[in-house]
């Protein structure tokens, strides 16, 4: 026993016994995270009275179950190894390097390397890419699991500003990139931005794509809505203008259905050798029943049509809540018409605490959505800013919620011009 | 723009332009990661005309296909939201609880937290309880997916020895904490020990959790194996004995089936309710179609037959492996008949390189298995040892695949004493 003894250095955390521990110490970062808004709003917004534009939930009467099912059964009833440990899926991943190709991204089936959904890709590139002390570089305004997806490593956020127009501020990214500054990587979501709504401009990407390039700073391209695009033909991925310094996250949730828990990740070699050991670590990487369907489903040609269909419908929703939003909403309300995404973002005229709001508008209403604090995990200058989803209700119930909603926001402007709300 | 510029200090990595990078930088420990022996035997076994020992495989051919078909179609074809969003099911919690009385563990369905596998509890339980310089205490071989889940926090791993009759050394684990070495936790598979296949007796487990109690140290309980016992009852969970320090992880992969995804952790309220949170961090945290189905197909009440069969099938399997190793392998060998699990572990009488066996026996005999090394992460103590996995063979292709294997052995055996063999 003694040769194990040697096992212990002085490094090892000893007893503090003036203070015996009553319960499980929790790590640091642990101590102080609390639940996220997306979680209480999944609660609080299921509730069938509440028309709920909170959550960027896909509409669930347009999911092909029926075809989908089929597709199980297929795979359930011929393949004796379907429900067994095994790699990933090959045709799932050689039919994913088509879909990019559609997105004009050229890659081969063996770069595809998948997930269970966008946010595991984001977590796992966490992983293998945060040293302790590291930074990252993120719009203030970001998809709330990003900072989920990286807390545990406890980096320093480094933060630019989004133009809503173009979007994410390259000209402050270079700014810091040639002070010195090199995040471990730079999260961005060019497409259908969560929360802002906004598509970065073509310029904006070549700008940040020769940024990676000429700084050698990696990008984490959230590409999670970037099916999802309205009016206008796509706008070229990051992934396609510096392959060699983007990781691009791909999502099944949003374009098929997000209890199958199906994304990929396109990384440059390097990398992409060591995501099949963290995913390992995290969830063992094996191949899902829920990946041989999709594969199934996939082979019968009817996807494209499916994401024709989807991109139709939720064009009709998009307006249906613009012009109602127009229509509803007080003079000097600012909102943008997204070209992708699922969401609208709303600019109010005036500071009012929208945290406040949604909790009348629960109330009151039964309309909920999310305040823009909920954004940066911190009361900052979004006051008076709302993310509304159009992507999960019918035309009817968008309407009948933005005008409730705007009837909420007229008695709430009212009182905070009588000094009872807090701005 | 200015005002952003406050968020860079003088912790923020700069660049070092006299080295400039060419690709995108690991994090330390992602550096060093190698893929798994488990991961790399999972292709190499995949071979039609290998009979594998070498992974923890369930039987496919028991697995209740049929049955689980009609329940996914059942939540597809009746259930509009079994694709969306939305929390983890409370049925499958209740059922998960049911379960667990059965492992005579008594919880409420609140305390049950579904995860994507035993694997993922490990990983979210190491996410939450590991800070920087914390170490953990576990058995010298273990389970290297262990390993792998605690890699990306770069603990110390402190070890102690295991019995191979009555399992890990809880008299080494009490002298450490007498020392005053507190480890974050220890970690422990007291049921079918992957790979030592020793289940640990009543002594043991009553000796580990007064330790856990006293020493206000928690305890990992991986009980991936627990409910595949034979001969005898099964013994009390660490849960059960000292449930305020244990976190407990259960998994339907063995049990149900692998691709389903669905395990659960029981872990004391505090962590509990940062499960959530890392989980929505990994995967978003949400149902899925896998978990909505599984309880439909728990509701049919089946399961505690198939689980009978499935006992009843392993414990055949499990006999004939250990009376053909009996049979065939070298006089001096020893492996002891396990009573729960999916392993035999075999010791031969001399230190023979069994990574080197394992080529050989790939390359003339097509038979696999995993050598003791791959169990510790480094040459250890354990050259001559292997383990041997049972459950996924059936009763013929065990006993040729054993007699082949003995031959390559005696062959090897020959050449070691010939001093051509690396020992």
């Amino acid at each position: 026993m003694l040769e194990k003894m040697t096992a212990i250095n002085s490094h090892a955390p000893v007893a503090n016994d003036d203070c015996p521990s009553r319960e499980i110490a929790l790590a640091r970062w642990a101590s102080n995270a609390s639940p996220s808004a997306v979680q209480t709003m999944l609660k609080v917004a299921s509730s069938p009275e509440v028309i709920s534009f909170a959550l960027g939930l896909p509409a669930s009467e347009l999911f092909p179950a029926a075809d989908y099912c089929q597709a199980v059964k297929q795979v359930l009833l011929n393949d004796r190894h379907s429900l067994q440990y095994g790699p990933p899926p090959e045709r799932l991943k050689a039919q994913v390097a088509e879909l990019m190709k559609a997105r004009g991204v050229s890659c081969d089936s063996a770069e595809v390397f998948l997930t269970a959904g966008a946010q595991q890709g984001m977590s796992l590139l966490a992983h293998l890419t945060l040293n302790p002390g590291a930074s990252v570089l993120v719009d203030e305004l970001t998809y709330p699991g990003f900072r989920q997806a990286i807390e545990p490593f406890e980096p320093q956020v480094l933060t630019v500003s989004t133009d809503l127009s173009t979007g994410i501020r390259t000209d402050e990214v270079e700014h810091l990139l040639k002070q010195g500054v090199r995040p471990a990587f730079i999260y961005v979501i060019p497409n259908g931005h969560n929360p802002l709504a906004v598509t970065m401009d073509l310029a904006a990407r070549h700008h940040l794509a020769d940024l990676a390039r000429k700084f050698s700073v990696p990008i984490i391209e959230d590409d999670a809505y970037g099916f999802l695009y309205y009016d206008t033909d796509q706008l070229p991925c990051l992934k396609e203008l510096a392959p060699e310094w983007v990781c691009y996250l791909g999502s099944f949730s949003k374009i098929m259905a997000p209890a199958l828990r199906i994304g990929w990740v396109l990384a440059p070699p390097k990398l992409a050798a060591k995501l099949a050991i963290v995913k390992e670590a995290a969830d063992i990487n094996t191949g899902t029943l829920a990946q041989r369907a999709l594969a199934v489903y996939l082979d019968r040609g009817v996807f494209s049509e499916h994401l024709t269909n989807l991109r139709g419908e939720y064009q009709k929703r998009r307006d249906a809540m613009f012009n109602a939003v127009m229509r509803h909403f007080p003079a000097g309300t600012r909102c943008a018409k997204p070209i992708s995404g699922m969401f609208l973002w709303v600019r109010l005229s005036c500071p009012i605490d929208t945290g406040e709001l949604l909790r009348v508008s629960l109330k009151t209403a039964r309309v909920a959505f999310l305040p823009g604090d909920a954004f940066c995990g911190r009361k900052s200058g979004n006051q008076g800013c709302m993310r509304l989803n159009f992507s999960n209700c019918t035309i009817q119930q968008i309407e009948d919620g933005v005008d409730r909603l705007a009837s909420v926001l007229r008695q709430a402007l009212l009182m905070n011009l009588q000094g009872n709300y807090s701005g």
